[in-house]
Protein backbone atom coordinates (compact mmCIF):
# COMPACT_ATOMS: atom_id res chain seq x y z
CA UNK A 1 0.00 0.00 0.00
CA UNK A 2 1.32 3.63 -1.04
CA UNK A 3 2.82 5.51 2.15
CA UNK A 4 2.84 8.74 -0.14
CA UNK A 5 0.67 11.43 0.30
CA UNK A 6 -2.74 11.96 -1.68
CA UNK A 7 -3.10 15.29 -3.05
CA UNK A 8 -6.52 16.47 -4.66
CA UNK A 9 -6.07 19.05 -7.21
CA UNK A 10 -8.77 21.14 -9.10
CA UNK A 11 -9.06 24.32 -11.06
CA UNK A 12 -11.90 26.50 -12.30
CA UNK A 13 -10.24 27.12 -15.74
CA UNK A 14 -10.98 23.44 -16.56
CA UNK A 15 -9.24 20.38 -17.05
CA UNK A 16 -7.48 21.16 -19.98
CA UNK A 17 -5.88 24.44 -19.01
CA UNK A 18 -2.12 24.45 -19.22
CA UNK A 19 -1.91 25.57 -15.57
CA UNK A 20 -3.84 22.55 -14.47
CA UNK A 21 -1.17 20.45 -16.38
CA UNK A 22 1.66 22.40 -14.40
CA UNK A 23 0.72 22.11 -11.23
CA UNK A 24 -0.28 18.19 -11.81
CA UNK A 25 3.18 17.79 -12.53
CA UNK A 26 4.87 19.76 -10.16
CA UNK A 27 2.57 17.58 -7.30
CA UNK A 28 3.06 14.40 -8.97
CA UNK A 29 6.84 14.35 -7.53
CA UNK A 30 5.48 14.96 -3.82
CA UNK A 31 2.48 12.46 -3.77
CA UNK A 32 -0.24 10.44 -5.49
CA UNK A 33 -2.35 12.86 -7.41
CA UNK A 34 -6.19 12.87 -7.84
CA UNK A 35 -7.63 15.33 -10.61
CA UNK A 36 -10.70 16.28 -10.80
CA UNK A 37 -11.54 19.85 -12.22
CA UNK A 38 -14.29 21.29 -14.18
CA UNK A 39 -15.41 20.38 -17.54
CA UNK A 40 -15.24 23.42 -19.24
CA UNK A 41 -13.84 27.09 -18.26
CA UNK A 42 -15.79 27.80 -14.99
CA UNK A 43 -14.12 31.08 -14.15
CA UNK A 44 -16.03 33.26 -11.72
CA UNK A 45 -17.92 30.80 -10.21
CA UNK A 46 -16.84 31.91 -6.83
CA UNK A 47 -18.46 29.24 -3.77
CA UNK A 48 -21.51 27.94 -5.62
CA UNK A 49 -22.60 24.49 -5.91
CA UNK A 50 -24.88 22.48 -7.66
CA UNK A 51 -27.94 20.93 -5.90
CA UNK A 52 -30.94 21.42 -8.48
CA UNK A 53 -29.35 18.66 -10.75
CA UNK A 54 -26.87 15.56 -10.24
CA UNK A 55 -23.02 15.40 -11.27
CA UNK A 56 -21.58 13.47 -13.93
CA UNK A 57 -18.14 12.32 -14.34
CA UNK A 58 -15.60 11.54 -16.77
CA UNK A 59 -12.24 9.95 -16.97
CA UNK A 60 -9.16 11.55 -18.74
CA UNK A 61 -6.26 9.95 -17.55
CA UNK A 62 -4.64 7.35 -15.77
CA UNK A 63 -1.10 6.48 -15.31
CA UNK A 64 1.15 6.12 -12.63
CA UNK A 65 0.77 7.89 -9.77
CA UNK A 66 -2.08 10.63 -11.14
CA UNK A 67 -5.69 9.72 -11.84
CA UNK A 68 -7.67 12.80 -13.96
CA UNK A 69 -11.73 13.36 -13.90
CA UNK A 70 -13.87 15.94 -15.11
CA UNK A 71 -16.95 16.78 -13.94
CA UNK A 72 -19.47 19.13 -14.94
CA UNK A 73 -19.94 20.82 -11.28
CA UNK A 74 -18.38 23.77 -10.13
CA UNK A 75 -15.19 23.72 -8.38
CA UNK A 76 -16.57 23.43 -4.86
CA UNK A 77 -18.57 20.42 -6.19
CA UNK A 78 -15.27 18.89 -7.63
CA UNK A 79 -13.90 19.29 -3.85
CA UNK A 80 -16.88 17.93 -2.48
CA UNK A 81 -17.34 15.00 -4.64
CA UNK A 82 -13.76 13.91 -5.16
CA UNK A 83 -13.01 13.79 -1.25
CA UNK A 84 -16.30 11.33 -1.13
CA UNK A 85 -16.20 9.45 -3.52
CA UNK A 86 -12.78 9.55 -5.68
CA UNK A 87 -10.03 9.79 -2.92
CA UNK A 88 -9.02 6.47 -1.79
CA UNK A 89 -8.22 8.00 0.99
CA UNK A 90 -8.00 11.62 3.06
CA UNK A 91 -6.03 14.04 1.27
CA UNK A 92 -2.85 15.94 2.60
CA UNK A 93 -3.67 18.64 1.21
CA UNK A 94 -5.97 19.40 -1.41
CA UNK A 95 -4.61 22.60 -4.13
CA UNK A 96 -6.23 24.73 -6.90
CA UNK A 97 -4.90 26.19 -9.70
CA UNK A 98 -2.49 27.26 -11.49
CA UNK A 99 -5.22 29.88 -11.94
CA UNK A 100 -4.60 32.11 -15.41
CA UNK A 101 -5.40 34.98 -13.96
CA UNK A 102 -5.04 36.97 -10.62
CA UNK A 103 -6.73 36.20 -7.71
CA UNK A 104 -5.04 38.53 -5.22
CA UNK A 105 -7.15 41.14 -2.89
CA UNK A 106 -11.17 41.40 -3.80
CA UNK A 107 -11.06 39.12 -6.51
CA UNK A 108 -10.60 35.99 -3.91
CA UNK A 109 -14.13 36.90 -3.73
CA UNK A 110 -15.48 35.83 -7.28
CA UNK A 111 -13.07 33.14 -7.90
CA UNK A 112 -13.54 29.82 -8.49
CA UNK A 113 -10.30 28.66 -7.63
CA UNK A 114 -10.37 29.83 -3.97
CA UNK A 115 -13.74 28.81 -3.59
CA UNK A 116 -12.36 25.16 -3.92
CA UNK A 117 -10.05 25.77 -1.64
CA UNK A 118 -11.79 27.94 0.86
CA UNK A 119 -14.52 25.05 0.93
CA UNK A 120 -11.82 22.81 1.20
CA UNK A 121 -10.69 24.27 4.48
CA UNK A 122 -14.29 24.23 6.58
CA UNK A 123 -13.69 20.49 6.05
CA UNK A 124 -10.48 20.63 7.64
CA UNK A 125 -7.99 20.30 4.97
CA UNK A 126 -4.73 21.91 4.25
CA UNK A 127 -5.66 23.70 1.15
CA UNK A 128 -3.74 26.33 -1.40
CA UNK A 129 -4.82 28.57 -4.36
CA UNK A 130 -2.26 29.27 -6.95
CA UNK A 131 -2.91 32.08 -9.88
CA UNK A 132 -0.66 33.21 -12.02
CA UNK A 133 -1.62 37.31 -13.05
CA UNK A 134 -1.72 36.53 -16.49
CA UNK A 135 -4.59 35.34 -18.29
CA UNK A 136 -3.09 34.07 -21.74
CA UNK A 137 -4.35 30.32 -22.39
CA UNK A 138 -0.21 29.97 -23.28
CA UNK A 139 0.54 32.06 -20.26
CA UNK A 140 4.52 30.92 -19.01
CA UNK A 141 4.38 29.48 -15.47
CA UNK A 142 7.94 28.44 -15.23
CA UNK A 143 9.12 31.28 -12.53
CA UNK A 144 6.36 29.78 -10.29
CA UNK A 145 7.54 25.89 -10.52
CA UNK A 146 10.45 27.03 -7.74
CA UNK A 147 7.89 28.57 -5.64
CA UNK A 148 5.00 26.23 -5.80
CA UNK A 149 7.44 23.40 -4.94
CA UNK A 150 8.74 25.57 -1.87
CA UNK A 151 5.43 26.37 -0.29
CA UNK A 152 3.85 22.80 -1.56
CA UNK A 153 6.49 21.03 0.67
CA UNK A 154 6.41 22.97 3.22
CA UNK A 155 2.64 22.31 4.11
CA UNK A 156 2.97 18.97 3.54
CA UNK A 157 5.42 18.98 6.10
CA UNK A 158 4.49 21.70 8.91
CA UNK A 159 0.48 21.55 7.90
CA UNK A 160 -1.44 25.19 8.11
CA UNK A 161 -2.91 26.46 11.15
CA UNK A 162 -6.62 25.21 11.47
CA UNK A 163 -8.73 26.97 8.98
CA UNK A 164 -6.15 28.73 7.13
CA UNK A 165 -5.59 27.75 3.96
CA UNK A 166 -3.19 29.84 1.55
CA UNK A 167 -4.38 32.32 -1.53
CA UNK A 168 -0.62 32.36 -3.86
CA UNK A 169 -0.46 35.32 -6.24
CA UNK A 170 2.29 35.22 -8.52
CA UNK A 171 3.79 38.32 -11.01
CA UNK A 172 4.63 37.56 -14.59
CA UNK A 173 8.29 36.91 -15.62
CA UNK A 174 11.02 36.78 -12.56
CA UNK A 175 10.23 36.83 -9.50
CA UNK A 176 11.85 38.75 -7.22
CA UNK A 177 11.00 36.03 -3.64
CA UNK A 178 7.69 35.70 -1.37
CA UNK A 179 5.81 37.75 0.55
CA UNK A 180 3.68 36.53 3.71
CA UNK A 181 0.72 39.65 3.61
CA UNK A 182 -2.73 40.14 3.58
CA UNK A 183 -5.96 41.35 0.88
CA UNK A 184 -5.23 44.64 -0.64
CA UNK A 185 -8.92 46.91 -0.10
CA UNK A 186 -10.08 47.03 -3.98
CA UNK A 187 -13.45 46.88 -5.93
CA UNK A 188 -13.87 46.84 -9.82
CA UNK A 189 -15.85 49.67 -11.14
CA UNK A 190 -18.02 47.71 -13.55
CA UNK A 191 -19.79 49.00 -16.51
CA UNK A 192 -22.19 47.32 -18.70
CA UNK A 193 -22.21 47.93 -22.65
CA UNK A 194 -25.74 48.51 -23.68
CA UNK A 195 -26.32 46.43 -26.87
CA UNK A 196 -29.28 45.68 -29.63
CA UNK A 197 -29.86 42.40 -30.70
CA UNK A 198 -30.89 41.68 -34.49
CA UNK A 199 -34.20 41.54 -33.64
CA UNK A 200 -34.42 44.98 -31.28
CA UNK A 201 -33.84 43.72 -27.79
CA UNK A 202 -31.55 45.12 -25.51
CA UNK A 203 -28.51 43.02 -23.91
CA UNK A 204 -25.78 44.03 -21.76
CA UNK A 205 -22.33 42.90 -21.51
CA UNK A 206 -20.04 43.06 -18.24
CA UNK A 207 -16.84 44.82 -18.64
CA UNK A 208 -14.77 46.27 -15.49
CA UNK A 209 -11.69 48.03 -13.69
CA UNK A 210 -9.88 47.25 -11.49
CA UNK A 211 -9.43 49.87 -8.62
CA UNK A 212 -7.13 49.09 -5.95
CA UNK A 213 -6.11 52.33 -4.06
CA UNK A 214 -4.65 51.00 -1.08
CA UNK A 215 -1.52 52.23 -0.52
CA UNK A 216 -0.53 50.03 2.91
CA UNK A 217 2.78 48.40 1.98
CA UNK A 218 1.84 44.70 3.33
CA UNK A 219 -0.86 43.70 0.89
CA UNK A 220 -0.59 41.57 -1.73
CA UNK A 221 -1.09 43.98 -4.23
CA UNK A 222 1.84 45.45 -3.35
CA UNK A 223 4.08 42.45 -3.55
CA UNK A 224 2.89 41.70 -6.86
CA UNK A 225 3.48 44.96 -8.30
CA UNK A 226 6.72 45.03 -6.76
CA UNK A 227 7.42 41.39 -8.47
CA UNK A 228 7.10 38.83 -5.61
CA UNK A 229 4.62 36.31 -5.13
CA UNK A 230 2.43 36.97 -2.97
CA UNK A 231 1.08 34.24 -0.02
CA UNK A 232 -2.19 35.51 2.17
CA UNK A 233 -3.56 33.35 4.81
CA UNK A 234 -7.66 32.75 4.32
CA UNK A 235 -9.85 32.45 6.46
CA UNK A 236 -13.72 31.78 5.91
CA UNK A 237 -15.64 33.38 8.44
CA UNK A 238 -16.75 37.05 6.94
CA UNK A 239 -17.63 38.33 10.34
CA UNK A 240 -16.46 42.47 10.93
CA UNK A 241 -15.31 41.75 14.54
CA UNK A 242 -14.38 45.38 14.66
CA UNK A 243 -17.75 46.39 14.02
CA UNK A 244 -19.48 43.85 16.90
CA UNK A 245 -19.02 46.63 19.56
CA UNK A 246 -20.71 49.89 17.85
CA UNK A 247 -23.51 47.64 16.38
CA UNK A 248 -24.52 46.46 20.07
CA UNK A 249 -24.60 50.23 21.21
CA UNK A 250 -26.53 51.16 17.86
CA UNK A 251 -29.16 48.34 18.87
CA UNK A 252 -28.98 48.31 22.42
CA UNK A 253 -28.34 45.05 23.06
CA UNK A 254 -25.66 43.57 25.16
CA UNK A 255 -24.76 40.50 22.97
CA UNK B 1 -37.76 65.41 -8.04
CA UNK B 2 -38.41 63.05 -5.24
CA UNK B 3 -36.67 63.33 -1.95
CA UNK B 4 -37.22 60.06 -0.78
CA UNK B 5 -34.37 57.36 -0.60
CA UNK B 6 -33.94 54.94 -2.63
CA UNK B 7 -33.93 51.18 -1.89
CA UNK B 8 -32.44 48.62 -4.34
CA UNK B 9 -33.80 45.53 -3.52
CA UNK B 10 -32.73 41.78 -5.01
CA UNK B 11 -32.78 38.30 -3.88
CA UNK B 12 -31.53 34.49 -4.81
CA UNK B 13 -34.70 32.63 -4.83
CA UNK B 14 -36.06 34.77 -8.13
CA UNK B 15 -38.60 37.35 -8.61
CA UNK B 16 -41.25 35.84 -7.74
CA UNK B 17 -40.68 34.28 -4.23
CA UNK B 18 -42.58 35.05 -1.19
CA UNK B 19 -39.86 36.53 0.51
CA UNK B 20 -38.68 39.08 -1.95
CA UNK B 21 -42.78 40.55 -1.84
CA UNK B 22 -42.93 40.72 1.74
CA UNK B 23 -39.60 43.10 1.57
CA UNK B 24 -40.60 45.06 -1.48
CA UNK B 25 -43.58 46.04 0.61
CA UNK B 26 -41.77 46.50 3.83
CA UNK B 27 -39.19 48.62 2.47
CA UNK B 28 -41.74 50.65 0.03
CA UNK B 29 -43.00 52.76 3.22
CA UNK B 30 -39.55 53.75 3.59
CA UNK B 31 -38.42 54.80 0.19
CA UNK B 32 -38.75 54.88 -3.73
CA UNK B 33 -38.16 50.82 -4.39
CA UNK B 34 -36.15 49.08 -7.20
CA UNK B 35 -35.92 45.23 -7.75
CA UNK B 36 -33.66 44.01 -10.05
CA UNK B 37 -33.60 40.05 -9.37
CA UNK B 38 -33.35 36.82 -11.02
CA UNK B 39 -35.67 35.55 -13.24
CA UNK B 40 -35.01 31.84 -11.75
CA UNK B 41 -34.34 30.40 -8.60
CA UNK B 42 -30.35 31.14 -8.22
CA UNK B 43 -29.76 29.92 -4.47
CA UNK B 44 -26.34 28.92 -3.68
CA UNK B 45 -24.76 30.88 -6.58
CA UNK B 46 -22.71 32.74 -3.86
CA UNK B 47 -20.44 35.80 -5.23
CA UNK B 48 -20.28 34.47 -8.73
CA UNK B 49 -20.93 36.84 -11.92
CA UNK B 50 -21.38 36.15 -15.45
CA UNK B 51 -18.82 37.24 -18.25
CA UNK B 52 -19.25 34.78 -20.62
CA UNK B 53 -22.43 35.86 -22.39
CA UNK B 54 -24.56 39.27 -21.73
CA UNK B 55 -27.37 39.90 -19.37
CA UNK B 56 -31.72 40.42 -20.47
CA UNK B 57 -33.96 42.33 -18.59
CA UNK B 58 -37.60 41.78 -18.10
CA UNK B 59 -40.08 44.55 -16.93
CA UNK B 60 -42.11 42.89 -14.21
CA UNK B 61 -44.11 46.05 -12.75
CA UNK B 62 -44.24 49.50 -12.39
CA UNK B 63 -46.64 51.56 -9.61
CA UNK B 64 -46.15 54.73 -7.81
CA UNK B 65 -42.48 54.07 -5.69
CA UNK B 66 -42.19 50.80 -7.43
CA UNK B 67 -40.07 49.51 -10.45
CA UNK B 68 -39.72 46.02 -10.71
CA UNK B 69 -37.25 43.76 -12.78
CA UNK B 70 -35.85 40.52 -13.62
CA UNK B 71 -32.91 39.14 -14.69
CA UNK B 72 -31.15 36.47 -15.75
CA UNK B 73 -28.01 36.65 -14.58
CA UNK B 74 -26.71 35.86 -10.80
CA UNK B 75 -27.82 38.32 -7.49
CA UNK B 76 -24.23 39.80 -7.97
CA UNK B 77 -25.24 40.52 -11.81
CA UNK B 78 -28.66 42.04 -10.43
CA UNK B 79 -26.40 44.88 -8.11
CA UNK B 80 -23.91 45.49 -10.32
CA UNK B 81 -26.46 45.88 -13.64
CA UNK B 82 -29.03 48.06 -11.55
CA UNK B 83 -26.77 50.20 -9.76
CA UNK B 84 -25.47 51.05 -13.20
CA UNK B 85 -28.40 51.30 -15.75
CA UNK B 86 -31.70 50.50 -13.83
CA UNK B 87 -31.56 53.17 -10.58
CA UNK B 88 -32.22 56.64 -11.46
CA UNK B 89 -30.14 57.93 -8.53
CA UNK B 90 -27.43 56.39 -6.08
CA UNK B 91 -29.10 53.53 -3.99
CA UNK B 92 -29.54 54.65 0.14
CA UNK B 93 -29.72 50.92 1.27
CA UNK B 94 -29.50 47.57 -0.67
CA UNK B 95 -31.57 44.62 0.23
CA UNK B 96 -31.45 41.44 -0.11
CA UNK B 97 -33.73 38.67 0.45
CA UNK B 98 -36.38 37.93 1.92
CA UNK B 99 -34.31 34.70 1.35
CA UNK B 100 -36.51 30.92 2.23
CA UNK B 101 -33.78 29.76 4.62
CA UNK B 102 -31.35 30.10 6.95
CA UNK B 103 -27.62 32.27 5.70
CA UNK B 104 -26.48 32.09 8.92
CA UNK B 105 -23.08 30.79 9.91
CA UNK B 106 -21.01 29.25 6.87
CA UNK B 107 -23.58 29.06 4.50
CA UNK B 108 -22.77 32.87 3.89
CA UNK B 109 -20.47 31.57 1.78
CA UNK B 110 -22.67 29.94 -0.87
CA UNK B 111 -25.31 32.34 -0.30
CA UNK B 112 -26.36 34.06 -3.33
CA UNK B 113 -28.50 36.69 -1.22
CA UNK B 114 -25.04 37.72 1.04
CA UNK B 115 -23.51 37.18 -2.39
CA UNK B 116 -25.50 40.50 -3.56
CA UNK B 117 -25.11 41.77 -0.13
CA UNK B 118 -21.20 41.65 -0.02
CA UNK B 119 -21.28 42.74 -3.77
CA UNK B 120 -22.41 45.87 -2.82
CA UNK B 121 -20.84 46.85 0.42
CA UNK B 122 -17.47 46.55 -1.71
CA UNK B 123 -18.94 49.73 -4.05
CA UNK B 124 -19.12 51.47 -0.65
CA UNK B 125 -22.94 51.16 -0.36
CA UNK B 126 -25.29 50.48 2.85
CA UNK B 127 -26.07 46.77 2.55
CA UNK B 128 -28.38 44.07 4.71
CA UNK B 129 -29.32 40.31 3.53
CA UNK B 130 -32.22 39.46 5.16
CA UNK B 131 -32.95 35.65 5.96
CA UNK B 132 -35.55 33.00 7.41
CA UNK B 133 -34.39 29.72 9.17
CA UNK B 134 -37.63 28.02 6.63
CA UNK B 135 -37.40 27.10 3.06
CA UNK B 136 -40.82 26.80 2.28
CA UNK B 137 -42.56 28.37 -0.44
CA UNK B 138 -45.10 30.23 1.76
CA UNK B 139 -43.13 30.33 4.68
CA UNK B 140 -44.74 33.29 7.53
CA UNK B 141 -42.36 36.44 7.29
CA UNK B 142 -45.19 38.45 9.64
CA UNK B 143 -42.80 38.23 13.09
CA UNK B 144 -39.47 38.84 10.83
CA UNK B 145 -41.38 42.50 9.47
CA UNK B 146 -40.87 44.47 12.51
CA UNK B 147 -37.23 43.59 12.57
CA UNK B 148 -36.84 44.39 9.32
CA UNK B 149 -38.32 47.61 9.52
CA UNK B 150 -36.61 48.60 12.61
CA UNK B 151 -33.07 47.61 11.07
CA UNK B 152 -33.99 49.33 7.91
CA UNK B 153 -34.48 52.55 9.52
CA UNK B 154 -31.47 52.53 11.51
CA UNK B 155 -29.37 52.16 8.72
CA UNK B 156 -31.58 54.50 6.97
CA UNK B 157 -30.33 57.18 10.03
CA UNK B 158 -27.03 56.31 11.09
CA UNK B 159 -25.52 54.34 7.85
CA UNK B 160 -23.65 51.19 8.25
CA UNK B 161 -19.68 51.22 9.30
CA UNK B 162 -17.46 51.50 5.91
CA UNK B 163 -17.29 48.44 4.44
CA UNK B 164 -19.49 46.14 6.88
CA UNK B 165 -22.79 44.62 5.46
CA UNK B 166 -25.45 43.12 7.99
CA UNK B 167 -26.73 39.37 7.82
CA UNK B 168 -29.22 39.24 9.24
CA UNK B 169 -31.36 35.95 10.30
CA UNK B 170 -34.51 35.43 11.58
CA UNK B 171 -35.92 31.82 13.35
CA UNK B 172 -38.84 30.25 12.92
CA UNK B 173 -42.42 31.79 14.37
CA UNK B 174 -42.20 34.36 17.29
CA UNK B 175 -38.98 36.30 18.09
CA UNK B 176 -37.81 36.92 20.90
CA UNK B 177 -35.87 39.90 20.40
CA UNK B 178 -32.77 41.19 18.09
CA UNK B 179 -28.78 39.70 18.95
CA UNK B 180 -25.80 41.24 17.57
CA UNK B 181 -23.40 38.27 16.90
CA UNK B 182 -20.54 36.42 15.09
CA UNK B 183 -20.38 33.68 12.64
CA UNK B 184 -20.73 30.09 14.32
CA UNK B 185 -17.74 27.66 13.18
CA UNK B 186 -19.43 25.14 11.33
CA UNK B 187 -19.37 23.00 8.11
CA UNK B 188 -21.41 21.10 6.05
CA UNK B 189 -21.00 17.04 6.23
CA UNK B 190 -21.52 16.26 2.35
CA UNK B 191 -22.51 13.21 0.89
CA UNK B 192 -23.27 12.29 -2.52
CA UNK B 193 -26.14 9.45 -3.50
CA UNK B 194 -24.94 7.75 -6.47
CA UNK B 195 -27.27 6.80 -8.70
CA UNK B 196 -27.01 5.04 -12.59
CA UNK B 197 -29.40 6.41 -15.31
CA UNK B 198 -32.10 4.11 -17.90
CA UNK B 199 -28.57 4.37 -20.07
CA UNK B 200 -26.54 2.87 -17.40
CA UNK B 201 -24.18 5.96 -16.27
CA UNK B 202 -23.58 6.89 -13.63
CA UNK B 203 -24.57 10.60 -12.15
CA UNK B 204 -24.06 11.89 -8.23
CA UNK B 205 -26.68 13.91 -6.53
CA UNK B 206 -25.66 15.67 -3.75
CA UNK B 207 -26.97 15.53 -0.10
CA UNK B 208 -25.70 17.20 3.14
CA UNK B 209 -25.77 17.91 6.83
CA UNK B 210 -24.91 20.95 8.49
CA UNK B 211 -22.76 20.41 11.37
CA UNK B 212 -22.13 22.98 13.98
CA UNK B 213 -20.20 22.29 16.94
CA UNK B 214 -19.32 26.25 17.87
CA UNK B 215 -20.98 25.81 21.60
CA UNK B 216 -19.34 30.07 22.00
CA UNK B 217 -22.69 31.80 23.31
CA UNK B 218 -21.91 35.34 21.13
CA UNK B 219 -22.71 33.37 17.79
CA UNK B 220 -25.32 33.50 15.23
CA UNK B 221 -26.45 29.74 15.41
CA UNK B 222 -26.98 30.43 19.42
CA UNK B 223 -29.15 33.45 18.81
CA UNK B 224 -31.24 31.50 16.23
CA UNK B 225 -31.27 28.34 18.17
CA UNK B 226 -32.42 30.62 21.52
CA UNK B 227 -35.16 32.50 19.18
CA UNK B 228 -33.74 35.81 18.26
CA UNK B 229 -32.88 37.30 15.25
CA UNK B 230 -29.11 36.94 14.68
CA UNK B 231 -27.54 40.52 13.37
CA UNK B 232 -23.85 39.49 11.66
CA UNK B 233 -21.29 42.57 10.72
CA UNK B 234 -19.92 41.01 7.49
CA UNK B 235 -16.86 42.31 5.86
CA UNK B 236 -15.02 40.69 2.64
CA UNK B 237 -11.69 40.41 3.87
CA UNK B 238 -10.88 36.80 3.86
CA UNK B 239 -7.01 37.30 5.53
CA UNK B 240 -6.25 35.64 8.52
CA UNK B 241 -4.28 38.18 10.19
CA UNK B 242 -4.06 35.37 13.50
CA UNK B 243 -1.91 33.57 10.72
CA UNK B 244 -0.09 36.00 9.17
CA UNK B 245 3.33 36.00 11.99
CA UNK B 246 3.15 32.11 12.06
CA UNK B 247 3.40 31.97 8.56
CA UNK B 248 6.27 34.70 8.31
CA UNK B 249 8.30 32.73 10.17
CA UNK B 250 7.46 29.61 8.84
CA UNK B 251 8.57 31.15 5.39
CA UNK B 252 11.27 33.38 7.16
CA UNK B 253 10.33 36.89 5.72
CA UNK B 254 9.45 39.90 7.63
CA UNK B 255 6.51 40.97 5.33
Amino acid sequence: MSERPLILITNDDGYAAKGLRVLMECAADYGDVVVMAPDRNASGLSHSFTSGRPLRVNDIERREGVVAYSCDGTPVDCVKLAIEHFCSRKPAVVLSGINHGSNSSVNVLYSGTMGAVIEASTYGFNAIGFSLTDHAKDANFDYCVPYIRQILSTTLANGLPEGVSLNVNFPIGQINGLRVCHEAKAHWADSFEHRVDPYGRSYWWLTGRFICDDDNPDTDERALAEGYASVVPTQPDYTSYEALPLLKKIYGVDR
